[in-house]
C-alpha cells in the first residue's frame, strides 16, 4: 500500500533562511522514509491549485546545501491568502494526488491556511497531517519566542545601521532610516545593536506599537541634534500617528492621488522622503542654516541580502524543517501543528521545540511587549538581551574615540 | 633638527575601506621613522584650517587594526572643496605646524586640493611633499585602473542584487534599483555580477554615460517582462535623458517645489519612485491588470555596510596607504603625487603601483569606456572581466532550475 505523498510550500515575503527550512524538511523526510513522493509546490498555494509541483526525492544533497545558503524562496512564493473556497481547491488537489502530509513554510496567514486545509481533511475523513513551519522577518507569530528569518534580517539592519552611523559621524547630519515592519517593531528595534560607543546611533527608535506625534518627533530630533550635531533615526514603515493612522496613510492623504495613489510601504522611498522633508521644514535647531537631512528606506535587501545570515538563524531555520518531518513520522491521528521555538530557562541561550496547535498561531500577530519599549523612542535592556543571541556574532570594530580615554 | 610633521586627512564620501588606507599610512610612517608627529586632521581640510588634529604616533596597533576593519572615515570627512583662498589657509596651518608631509585620502577633488597646496608650498619655498591616496566608490579617477572603495561597494550592490533577484523570482514583478553614481556607471554596472542562471537579473542596466529615452526604457522593460514575467532594472542615480538633463532633474521639474525643492540624488527615494510610477502608468504589457512594480534606492549602505568588504579591495586600500609612506620616505625635491594602481599584464590579476603627477588625476572624472557598455542597457564581457577580480570571491549558490537539466 502507498505510504502517501508529501507537499511542501513556501509562502509570503522571502527571507534569507526560508530555504534552510525547505531543505530541512526534504532531507529529513528522505532519511525517515515514511513518505513516497516529496513534492515542492511552485509559488505556494498557487502551485497547489494549479497542480504545479517539482519532485524533490532525488535532488542531490550538494545542490540542496547550496539552495539552503541562497536567499529567497527556491520554490517560489505567493501572496495569495486562501479563503474557504480556495482551501477547498487545495484539499481537492491533495485528495487527487494522494497527499497525506502538508508542510507550509510561512507566517500567521500561512498557519491559518494550514488550519483550514487540515479541518477540511478531517471533515472529509481524508488522512492529512498538516505542519506550519514558521518564517517571518517581522517576528510577529504568537506563542513563538522568535521566528526563523528574523535573526538574519535583524543582523542586516544592525550592520546597515553600524555603517550608516559611522558614515554620519564622518559627515554629520540628520538621517532617517525606514525599516520593514507594518505592525510589529521587532526589526526596527534590532538596529539598537549598532550601538557600541557612547555617541553611537541609532539615537531614536520608533516602532508601530507606540504612536508618534509630529511635535514629539521634532522635539526628539531637536534634542539629539542639539547635543551631538547629528542624529540617526530608525523608524518602522508602519510607524503610526496618535490618531491611529500610519504616517504612510497620512502621507498619502497629503500627496496628489496621481503621485502615490496607493498605500505601499515597501518598495518606495516615500515615507522616508516625507519625514526628511518634514524635519527640514520644521526643525528650529539650525537657526536658518540649511540642515543636512537624508533618508534611506532599507528595502528588500533587509530580507534577501546575499551574505548576511545569522548562523543561529540558519541553524534554527534548518531545525524547524527537520523537526516538522520528525513530528510527521511520529504523528498519530493526523495531529499536526506549528513547529514552535521557546527559549530554554538558564543563562545560556538555547531553544526548545514543540508542536503548537495551529489555531494558536494563525491569523493574529504578536506585538513588541511593553517591557521592550522605552519612552516611545528607544528600546530597553530587556530587548537587547532578547535579540542579541538571535543575530549571531558581530565582528569587533574600532574608533579613534578610544584614544581619548 | 626636526624631521618635520605629517598630516593625514580623509575626504568626501566614506567607503568601507578608507580606514585601511589611513592605517596603512600610519603604520608605515611609524615603521620608516622619517617623520616626527603623525597628525590626523579631523574632518579633512576643515580640521586643518581649524587646527583640529589627533596625534596618531602612539595609537595601539590592535586599535588601528579594528579601525581598519570599520567602515567610514575614522578621522571624520568633509565635503568642502577648497578654492585658492581656502588652500592658502591650509598651507598657513602647515607652515605654522612644521608640516612637511601631507597625505590626502579622497577622490578627484581631493587630488586637486593636494595639487594646489603643493604648488603654494613650492611658491613659498616651504618643504612640503603632498600625496593623494585614491578613494571613491564611483571608480572615476583618471589614469587609475580602479580605486579603493569601489570593489567593496561593487560587492555590496552585486550581493543586494543577487538577493533581490531571487526575491523577485519568488514573487514576480518589476523592480527598479537605484544605484549610486552621478557621472560614472561603474557601480551600477557591477550589479551584472549577480547573474548566474540564464534568467537571472539584472535584466537591464542603465548607466549615466548613455542617455536613456523614456520610450526606449518602456520598450526594454516591456520586452523583458513579456518574456520572463518579471524584470530587474539597475539604474544609476545619475541616469540621464537624451536632452542632456538627468532624470532626477526632470523629476524635480515635475514635482512641486515644496515636495522636493532641491536636486538630491542620494538619501532620497524620489527617482526610484518616479521610475516605478512611470512604469505603472505607461506599461502596456499587463493589459489592464495591475502590475507589481517596486523600487529600492540602495542608499548609504552601498558605501558603508558593515561586513561586506572585498578582500582584494581591503588589501589594495591598505597598500596604497603604505606605498604613500614609502614614496614619501624616498622622495627628493618634494616630489609627491597620486598613488596609482595599474593592472599588470598577464592572465592572473595583479596590480602595479606608481606615483602619478597630481594634475593628471585632479578634477576631471573618468567615465565607463564604450567597450564596457552594450546596447545602452547592458554591460559587455570586457566589463565583467574587468570587475570580477575587484569584488573578491562570491559564495556559491543554488537553484532548483538545476533539476530541470
Amino acid at each position: 500500500m502507498s505510504k502517501g505523498n508529501a507537499v511542501i510550500g513556501q509562502s509570503g515575503g522571502p527571507t534569507s533562511v526560508i530555504n534552510q527550512s525547505l531543505v530541512g524538511v526534504v532531507q529529513e523526510l528522505r532519511k525517515l522514509g515514511h513518505v513516497d513522493q516529496i513534492l515542492g509546490a511552485r509559488h505556494g498555494v498557487r502551485g497547489i491549485v494549479e497542480d504545479k509541483y517539482i519532485k524533490l526525492n532525488n535532488a542531490p544533497d550538494e545542490l540542496l546545501e547550496r539552495i539552503a545558503a541562497t536567499p529567497a524562496a527556491a520554490l517560489g512564493s505567493s501572496r495569495d491568502k486562501p479563503d474557504q473556497v480556495y482551501c477547498e481547491k487545495i484539499f481537492a488537489n491533495f485528495a487527487k494526488n494522494n497527499v497525506r502530509y502538508f508542510f507550509y513554510i510561512g507566517g500567521n496567514d500561512s498557519a491559518d491556511t494550514a488550519r483550514i486545509v487540515s479541518e477540511l481533511a478531517q471533515q472529509a475523513k481524508h488522512d492529512l497531517t498538516v505542519f506550519h513551519i514558521p518564517k517571518t522577518i517581522d517576528n510577529d507569530l504568537r506563542v513563538h519566542d522568535h521566528t526563523p528569518g528574523y535573526g538574519s534580517a535583524a543582523r542586516y539592519v544592525a550592520f546597515a545601521t553600524i555603517g550608516d552611523d559611522y558614515d554620519n559621524k564622518s559627515l554629520p547630519g540628520i538621517k532617517v532610516n525606514i525599516i520593514m515592519g507594518r505592525n510589529a517593531g521587532f526589526l526596527t528595534a534590532a538596529t539598537a545593536l549598532a550601538r557600541k560607543y557612547e555617541t553611537d546611533g541609532p539615537h531614536l527608535i520608533y516602532v508601530p506599537e507606540i504612536p508618534l506625534a509630529a511635535d514629539h518627533f521634532l522635539a526628539d530630533v531637536d534634542r539629539v541634534y542639539s547635543k551631538l550635531g547629528r542624529c540617526i533615526v530608525s523608524m518602522s514603515e508602519g510607524a503610526s500617528a496618535p490618531d491611529g493612522k500610519t504616517w504612510s496613510e497620512k502621507l498619502n492623504e497629503k500627496v496628489e492621488a496621481d503621485m502615490h495613489g496607493n498605500i505601499q510601504l515597501s518598495g518606495t522611498g516615500a515615507l522616508g522622503d516625507f519625514m526628511s522633508d518634514f524635519i527640514k521644514k520644521n526643525l528650529k535647531t539650525a537657526g536658518g542654516k540649511k540642515l543636512r537631512v537624508r533618508a534611506d528606506t532599507f528595502g528588500y535587501p533587509q530580507r534577501s541580502f546575499f551574505g548576511c545570515v545569522s548562523e543561529t538563524d540558519a541553524i534554527e531555520a534548518r531545525t524547524v524543517g527537520r523537526k516538522a518531518a520528525q513530528y510527521c513520522s511520529k504523528s498519530e491521528n493526523n495531529t499536526g501543528g506549528s513547529i514552535c521555538m521557546t527559549r530554554a530557562a538558564g543563562s545560556v541561550y538555547a531553544v526548545e521545540y514543540h508542536l503548537e496547535p495551529l489555531q494558536n498561531v494563525a491569523r493574529l500577530t504578536k506585538h513588541m511587549p511593553a517591557e521592550f519599549i522605552q519612552n516611545g523612542n528607544d528600546v530597553t535592556k530587556a530587548f537587547i538581551d532578547y535579540v542579541t543571541p538571535l543575530v549571531g556574532s558581530i565582528p569587533n570594530r574600532g574608533s579613534l574615540e578610544e584614544l581619548k580615554g
